[in-house]
């Protein structure tokens, strides 16, 4: 799946947003997640620049190449799935989908249908009538009553939802784990120096080998940490044998 | 499980923040997601009206209640597992997990510690020195190059995922972690021995004492743990010493 083929699909709306910065601060966001078209219907006008402050340098094209209309309608009609936003729900307002399911969603019609994600002002979001242009309609999820989120903030997650959902799954990064017969070596190396400085009681060397075998287990020895071990406990050997020469 | 009790365990640290309105806008995301315990370690002064302008009325008491401290060390002291935030990696940086699984992490042991999410500056991040604080560091994934998101942009998005994993963590056993008090007491005792035995590079002690960081915090240390260790460090040294008296 090509991501940046499905990155084009997809727009972002901004329905009469109020200020000029926070467009700058969605075309910044889109960016980080890999989306450049921007629409922006009805409000303004807004100063290029002021848009561009908060955008900076780095998302500006994200603002030169973005498009302004007075219409929102005629500004969605070549879309194929339009996802609307919004903080309100009710009956009135049609079924709301959870975001990272319609992700999911959008990621995969992108493929082959222009998507829209619909935003609506700083103070009063989307009207019923905005939200009638919408195949899906979702609500960011917030904990308690203070459900009001900041315009670019909205547009961020958003957008950090589609970009995880679109993301293929990449290989793995894979450590090389160390092998048995070197965790053993380790263990044989660490109870040689744990008996040589009285740390273990000899009647039961292993009952507290036991709880230190526990603890390297659950952390997933790496062959380059039991060299460092099996290093330190040759350091250690190689001090206590030094000093107990003497004069 | 009790989704606010778990949101009273994780605090936002954002460390050298430079702009009053990026401390506002991140607390009302953290309000938006449920958290409201701040800390903001090393600079300002800032302005309260300049912060609660962008915190809105409805986060405000984020402000009001915000740690101010200048002193990241002590800010992180009584915290058990810390998160360290960054957009660049590198082999020195140390492995980063990724947002969700490690979201998923946070929401399973802020059931039992104290939990840091930690963010740097809005120009220069974390330093290297910031991150060897964290257990964990992760990366905000982001599409091509453009990795530089917004600091209350990062902050809404690991807010938000950590919600989402507090709203889907079934209860399971959460250990009692070590705090960063009891880890930073073992590194001192670990380093002080390793100087002893002539394993560490005494021109630059700190490039192994890097690695042993990196190889416990991998582990996610318990607090019994730390006592096992400290305690072999204090055999050692007694070794050590008994042996250098000599006849």
């Amino acid at each position: 799946m090509d991501e940046n083929k499905i990155a084009r699909e997809i727009a972002v709306i901004l329905h009469r947003p109020k200020y000029a910065g926070n467009i700058g601060s969605a075309a910044r966001a889109m960016k980080n997640m890999g989306f450049t078209r921007l629409i922006v219907s009805e409000g303004g006008p807004f100063a290029p620049e002021e848009m561009k402050m908060m955008a900076t340098h780095f998302a500006s094209d994200v603002i030169d190449n973005a498009i302004f209309t007075d219409n929102l309608k005629k500004a969605l009609s070549d879309f194929h799935f339009i996802v609307g936003t919004t903080a309100r729900t009710g009956a009135q307002r049609g079924p709301t989908g959870s975001l990272r399911e319609v992700a999911e969603k959008i990621a995969l019609l992108a493929q082959k249908n222009q998507v829209a994600l619909l935003f609506g002002s700083e103070d009063r979001g989307l009207t019923n009538e905005d939200l009638r242009f919408c195949h899906e309609i979702v609500t960011i999820p917030t904990a308690g009553t203070f459900k009001s989120i900041n315009l670019s903030h909205a547009v961020m997650i958003v957008c950090y939802e589609v970009f995880m959902a679109t993301r293929a799954t990449v290989p793995a990064f894979v450590p090389r784990l160390a092998t048995s017969a070197e965790i053993e070596g380790m263990y044989a190396n660490l109870k040689e120096i744990l008996m040589a400085i009285g740390f273990l009681n000899p009647q039961n060397p292993e009952y507290f080998m036991y709880h230190l075998r526990r603890f390297f287990s659950r952390t997933g020895l790496l062959a380059r940490d039991v060299k460092i071990i099996r290093g330190i406990c040759r350091q250690i050997s190689w001090a206590l044998q030094s000093r107990t020469k003497g004069p």
